[in-house]
């Protein structure tokens, strides 16, 4: 039985919802006239009415005990917001033509991370799809959609969405995202939605009305953890499973991006997790389709994506913040907050060989030892970036890399991340050098918690040693200077670093020691001194030595490669790319040193 | 460096603390004339000092930013009590006898769980010494004595101790602790020693003042956790692990059980528990010692017994609560609180099986499906009791198993327990079918508290259905109502249910379908209809069957066995252990009814 309004084979529509504490249950039909029908107690807290004559479009509420009204906690759409009523949805009625999609293994993805209400002007997942030829075109194989559950107002980020199976009215709502996906399987890529189920935002969040979805014997950063180990939890998860596998049913994503994994805090023998994974999976092999799990994680536990076997959860993959705080440091020299812990050549190159920098280790920044190997796992389980809406986002002035690192510097990072042995993940917009910010905005109703955010916004950079203040969350000017300058792509050297990535991931595909995320088939080295990396990489007979200079001086060292010839694959500094033009050899034989330019890379293949 | 006060080579004492919080620590020497040494400040936030001439019994505190004059957290010893001065104790001056004892197996133990303050009028470890030989000679191979840690007041469980390193003085301080685990060794005896790594009681709990001990992350039912896994957590963790080593260095204890594991919340990649399994393992390989961790575990997670190759935690052992409350429930048709998952027969076939009986199956008691299997696991990885400490203590009234299910239930309990293929643990005194209570008992000093004990022990069984009062825990009466009365030992069918024992124990030792602990050789059936259970065991050519019968009526059967003939091994009903007598044949020899005695049981061997 699944939760919501659903429409039965002949045509009724079922409304089942869990509310286990409730002495009584009505389902509110809004008219006029407005109907107020009883529901049946089922097994387990689960309440359920049958009615016969209902359209989709119909809007209702449930009435709990008599007395409050709400809406459906597994509502498919909320057409007037998070305060009105749940509105019907006949998942069944959509025209879907993709029966010959099925999925994408992660090997093959190149996810493109896309904030719907500011990839374009009017911000709406329609707006997205005249977009996705191109991105194709260039090389991006899937589409990351940032959480699109029902959040309170006309914009926001979406990570405090109070509707897990409801569609942001402003994006589009159920219909727009279910085109937005037809229209991406029609292009072969794939879709990747990201789903928040550590916790639910404060505003428009009436599932404390219902049952015991939230315990108080954990604390999240962001208010009550999610009850997942405790009384009745078997029914939260429940909700949660069935969201999951809502998402792959009802609107044909390939896979999941569980943001931070790490709050939900679950102490039980078989972890939710766990479970998830398995009910997703069974789905897939019972659809023939590919559908994945990835998480977020700031836990450094390979134990969520290793096979259940030996341990693990099963997940399929998981995001490697290491690997973006390596990277990120080296180009930029921050050391605030937790880019103290990183900074160091040797930390990118273990990044590159294992997955996680901190396996162990002592991290200043938290005060503790941290994280355990990820060597074992293989390079397609990390999805790795040199910027995303986090890293961005969470900057007081949501200033993105290229501000940063500049253009030379893009490149480097552009290059270290799409040639690496893991999933890259660009942030929308980086693939032409945008350099609008992405800052934090909300949209909310209540002037106190309005009032909060500002205040956290502001005490939050207060420590960072910032001058100046975040913009207002709450302005839609704050919205509005994300919003992409998409049409400056064609221009200098916008174009000459789209030109860039798409060579970036013609190689990936066609070069056989980057096409397979093999990690273990490398060596490499940080030369401290001189801000230096170097990379041998191999597949069969086939060898590329990668040279990184994450300085912003010249780089002289001793071509690294034994043996030779080696023909140039490509060179971040020359003026193909906007570069300051290349000292560097196309080909090398026998003994040669190098001069590098400053923030350059280079790419060498054994003939 | 050992956190305490410890003599180094040359005679010095070095004192070592914690307490990365401070600006300034001194050492305060009681005199006359009391000295204040100042403190060296170290890395990590320790503190040292290194006094001269200093002799053991001279007793110190610390003094914390010129303020609060504290006891140390790692003391050894608290003669004036948890309020009072910290003493000096040189372990080094003990004169161990036991360099040829290298520890025990698991599959070796026989444990017997003492309470030092009860087990004798005396209440003391030297009054323990003259009881050893005889339980040795009556199978008994471990001693598992209850939490020394020095708690509040002359009585207590211990479970509220707040110095783990030091050893309650009213039991006889480190000395007297040293002279039983000799003596034990000397009779051949293994040592369990109960530590409580989940929470430190909250009266003279001076851990505050020194650092980040406790985190308020998670809530434990007994306050503050542990901090586990937060900042500053190595040291907190180094505490601990430095704990473990302490008691197996310096007190020679065979094996740790740990407290409620399930109470330690952590959410780090690399857990404390595993952490110290580490530490312990590599403690026991280079002393060519066994030195053991067992777990008290409510998670019914396997997870922590497993071997890290597969994702487990590595302890080499834990408590299956499951394992009691299936048989409990069978003897007693207690039905109460987490009682009410249990009671059908094939809830302990389960348990005898696999180890836990709640493996993912919904429990009603915790509303929401619990554990995950243990199938897997060898079975002398599970202790099992028929009661100890908890299952008897936390009854309002403390009544043991033999008030609550007979003469006759205890003898198949006995039977059930220490012939299953797990390490079997008996409550001291169940031997000869003590009937002395074990409530619970405290001596607090603060008004408040006491107060605060009484209501919660009120409240706790207020809602157990039960009528009266619960006895007062802070009153002596209440500890000397629980004082063994151990002469009745040799008295009529306390003599008989002691020699029921040790032909258990023998049988255990003797019979290779008992002597090893392979749960996987078995097959079970219960009949509920009857309450009457059978087991087919087997090891080689060797088969027995048991056949348990829980009612209160006589049991009537077919004999279960194939092939025959069958030879009666034991049988619980017979004059010798002061049974009514029995009807069943002493041989069996094809097909046969069987009429077992009310609460019986019966263990043919295959000839």
């Amino acid at each position: 039985m699944n939760l919501g309004a659903n429409y039965l084979e002949d045509g009724r529509c079922e409304f089942l919802v869990w509310a286990p504490q409730a002495d009584r249950m009505e389902l509110k039909i809004s008219g006029p006239p407005d109907q107020l029908l009883p529901m049946q107690r089922r097994e387990r807290g689960y309440w359920r009415a049958v009615v016969e004559e209902v359209t989709p479009g119909t809007r209702y509420r449930y009435r709990i005990d008599g007395e409050k009204e709400r809406p459906d906690p597994a509502s498919y759409d909320q057409p007037e917001g998070v305060h009105g009523p749940s509105q019907i949805v006949d998942h069944r009625r959509f025209a879907w033509e993709d029966g010959k999609w099925h999925g994408m293994a992660l090997s093959e993805m190149v996810i493109y991370e896309v904030h719907v209400g500011t990839f374009t002007p009017q911000g709406t997942f329609d707006a997205v799809i005249p977009r996705l030829k191109e991105l194709h075109e260039l090389g991006i194989t899937a589409i990351e959609i940032m959480p699109v559950a029902s959040f309170p107002g006309e914009r926001g980020w979406g990570y405090d969405g109070t509707y897990p199976f409801a569609v942001q009215n402003s994006y589009g709502g159920p219909e727009g995202l279910k085109r937005l996906i037809q229209a991406c399987h029609r292009e072969g890529m794939a879709v990747v939605l990201d789903v928040v189920y550590n916790h639910l935002g404060p505003e428009g969040n009436y599932l404390w009305d219902y049952g015991p979805y939230f315990t108080d014997r954990y604390r999240t950063p962001w208010g009550e953890a999610v009850n997942f180990d405790g009384a009745y939890s078997d029914e939260v998860r429940r909700y949660f499973t069935q969201n999951a596998l809502h998402w792959f049913k009802n609107y044909h994503v390939d896979a999941l991006r569980l943001d931070a994994v790490h709050a939900i805090y679950d102490f039980s023998a078989k972890p939710f997790l766990q479970e998830l994974a398995e009910q997703v999976h069974e789905f897939s092999l019972g659809n023939s389709r590919n559908c994945l799990l990835i998480a977020e994680s700031a836990l450094n536990n390979a134990r969520i994506i290793r096979p259940p076997e030996i341990g693990g959860y099963g997940l399929d993959a998981q995001w490697s913040d290491d690997f973006h705080h390596a990277l990120h440091t080296l180009l930029t020299g921050e050391d605030l907050e937790y880019y103290i812990d990183y900074g160091h050549t040797g930390d990118l190159v273990k990044a590159y060989r294992e997955g996680f920098v901190y396996d162990g280790r002592y991290s200043h920044y938290q005060r503790r030892r941290f994280g355990a190997s990820s060597a074992d796992r293989p390079g397609h389980q990390f999805v790795v970036s040199s910027q995303n809406h986090d890293q961005v986002g969470n900057r007081m002035l949501g200033d993105r890399l290229i501000t940063l690192a500049g253009f030379e510097g893009a490149k480097v990072a552009a290059a270290a991340t799409i040639l690496s042995p893991f999933v890259p993940l660009l942030f929308m917009g980086e693939e032409y050098a945008e350099e609008a910010p992405f800052p934090y905005f909300v949209h909310l109703g209540d002037p106190d918690l309005v009032a909060a955010v500002r205040e956290g916004r502001r005490e939050e950079f207060s420590s960072f040693h910032h001058t100046g203040e975040p913009p207002d969350p709450q302005s839609e000017t704050t919205r509005e200077s994300a919003v992409l300058n998409w049409e400056d792509r064609h221009e200098g050297r916008h174009r000459a670093m789209r030109d860039f990535y798409r060579e970036l991931l013609r190689l990936r595909r066609a070069h056989s020691v980057f096409s397979r995320q093999e990690k273990e088939n490398m060596e490499g080295f940080g030369l401290e001194s001189q801000k230096l990396i170097w990379l041998r990489r191999w597949q069969g007979a086939r060898e590329v030595l990668c040279l990184l200079n994450f300085s912003e001086k010249v780089a002289e060292c001793a071509f690294p490669g034994r043996r030779g010839p080696w023909r140039k694959l490509l060179d971040s500094s020359e003026g193909q790319w906007y570069g300051p033009g290349s000292e560097l050899p196309d080909r090398v034989e026998g003994k040669c040193r190098l001069k590098m330019a400053p923030r350059s890379c280079v790419y060498y293949d054994l003939e």
